[in-house]
């Protein structure tokens, strides 16, 4: 292997991304949706690694619904797409993607986070990248900003390269106080989801660690249905994976894992309280968008795509209006929207 | 005149009712809507007076536009329409019934109140009836709850007969207190504008004290267009009147008026803080109505006629859903919703 061999970028786009109710939905996630700029998420992921030079044409893994909205958004690009009949999580995701792009490396990132700092990612994937060529798993992670609860963080471990640690551990979702001492210690940074292998080191670990998946996914492949640049897995050949993620089914488990730490203005936009801090405000610290008439209104997000909202004294406030429903929480609460969701039904 | 002179209830549905939009619009004002019950105000009102022993057919003076409106929701009731061509206030409106229904007593209602306790109504009516038919102009004086800013207040005089009392003076809306000082002295009553006096003992305060109201009022109805039940005053004569209240015109200025205290459950729905007050709550503190989804929302009033609406964390807020527009605010903040309606142009 040489470093000349291609990245492949690899979009994933299963999430569902129902935190970000009432504008995103089931039927329309929030990575097709414009919500931190005049482009979608998934345009911006595209957007991200279109260059010729380093990556190849991108692959995109996706919800078998969502196919002419991925049609639509890219566009004209040059992609293929890898329609996913169920949802069975990241390993086999990505695992579809390896089987159907083997000899190359694969850049592997979820279609619905914001990186401002194009130029740091480069740089980052730059640094990992003699690493991933000599077989190395390697993920990013981003240096974390606050004590949060929401995110998984990586442990650095031993130097491996300039700025490239061997992963000590990976942990899961902290309480506050654990994650206040992991910020304390210094040497954790957040599970970005982004990451940066050759297909066949990671075919080799699921081999190793998680075979139903890897044998899943070769049959889903092998017997899949082709439309042009689209291929569709075998249905019966990949519902029969285990549904894990690849964190659980081999980066907590490989021996060659790696972690480049990055700081990238990197946000996975998981909440309207994310967005919300990603949001340029007005000189009364509200960002504004749609039919809005305030009064005595300050430190607000609403977002309306139609419905004409009307605000008076209300302070540090998220309204969503989208369609024919409206959101109304006070900034700090969008873990609940959840909870609205699923009184939906 | 005896009291066997038929008492002619006179509704007064002229306001626009913006207050409480988005539900109450120029088009369809507040006294039209369910807010208060299964019915309109406006239907209430006409209910409160349905009593052949004791009242005639009601004479509706309303705004030209809402005739459809108010036919639909009179529903068969035998009634007359005064429909006014423009607005000119409370004065006019109420000559206008004066001339068109001499030789009776008019009760004046306005159309868009909400009076609980009817029974106590009628008995104030019973003890003003005397004096009305004597030639008193009397009103209803609302027995104060609160140092209200948003009202005018009537002081006591004299005693004319069991509570009744000939009006010391008229106060227009104080402020916090002037209100206070008012409600400690005891001696005050808040101006409901409800009246009942003979139709001739008005026209000829209105000779005295507004001859020109008088004249143009004669005039428009000496020419009015008549089509079944309703009536069509003129517009070029009816134009030609002042524009003022009847306490202005004619309350503040006249020698005998008379107010009758009552404690009987009024509101004049006069916001969506005044709603609120009105509203049964859950268990939560919460008034409901609509297609609403609460996660952690206490003492809030939510009202929605299509628009679903999801709230998390919201204590002690008003929510107004009608057709494409939402209103949110703390409660204690509605009088700033006509702010609102100004900016909407």
């Amino acid at each position: 292997m040489t470093l000349k061999m291609r990245i492949i970028p690899v979009i994933l786009s299963g999430g569902s991304g129902t935190r970000l109710w009432p504008m995103s939905t089931a039927a329309c996630p929030k990575q097709f949706l414009a919500l931190t700029g005049d482009e979608s998420m998934f345009v911006q992921t595209l957007a991200r690694v279109d260059d010729p030079t380093l990556f190849g044409a991108p692959l995109v893994v996706a919800n078998a619904r969502h196919q002419s909205l991925i049609v639509a958004q890219l566009g004209g690009r040059d992609a293929r797409l890898l329609l996913e009949p169920a949802a069975r999580n990241t390993a086999p995701a990505i695992a579809l993607a390896a089987v159907a792009a083997p000899d190359t490396l694969l850049l592997v990132m979820p279609s619905d986070h914001v990186i401002l700092g194009v130029p740091a990612f480069r740089a980052a994937i730059a640094r990992a990248l003699p690493l991933a060529a000599d077989g190395w798993l390697c993920t990013f992670g981003i240096t974390p900003e606050a004590p949060e609860t929401g995110y998984g963080y990586i442990q650095l471990g031993t130097s491996l390269a300039e700025g490239v640690h061997q992963v000590a551990r990976f942990v899961e979702k902290p309480d506050a106080g654990r994650a206040a001492e992991m910020i304390h210690a210094g040497d954790h940074v957040w599970n970005g989801g982004i990451f940066l292998f050759r297909a066949d080191a990671y075919l080799a670990a699921l081999a190793e660690h998680a075979p139903a998946i890897l044998a899943a996914c070769e049959d889903a492949i092998v017997t899949a249905a082709h439309d042009g640049v689209v291929i569709h897995p075998n249905a019966v050949a990949f519902e029969a994976s285990p549904s894990e993620s690849i964190d659980y089914a081999v980066m907590e488990k490989a021996a060659k894992v790696a972690v480049v730490p990055v700081s990238m203005g990197w946000s996975d936009v998981g909440s309207w309280d994310a967005l919300a801090t990603l949001s340029a405000t007005d000189t009364d610290g509200n960002a504004l968008s749609g039919d809005i008439v305030t009064v005595d209104t300050r430190d607000c997000m609403i977002k309306s795509d139609g419905i004409r909202i009307a605000t008076i004294g209300l302070e540090g406030f998220t309204v969503i209006a989208s369609g024919n429903d409206v959101l109304i929480m006070p900034k700090g609460h969008a873990q609940a929207v959840k909870t609205v969701v699923a009184k939906l039904g």
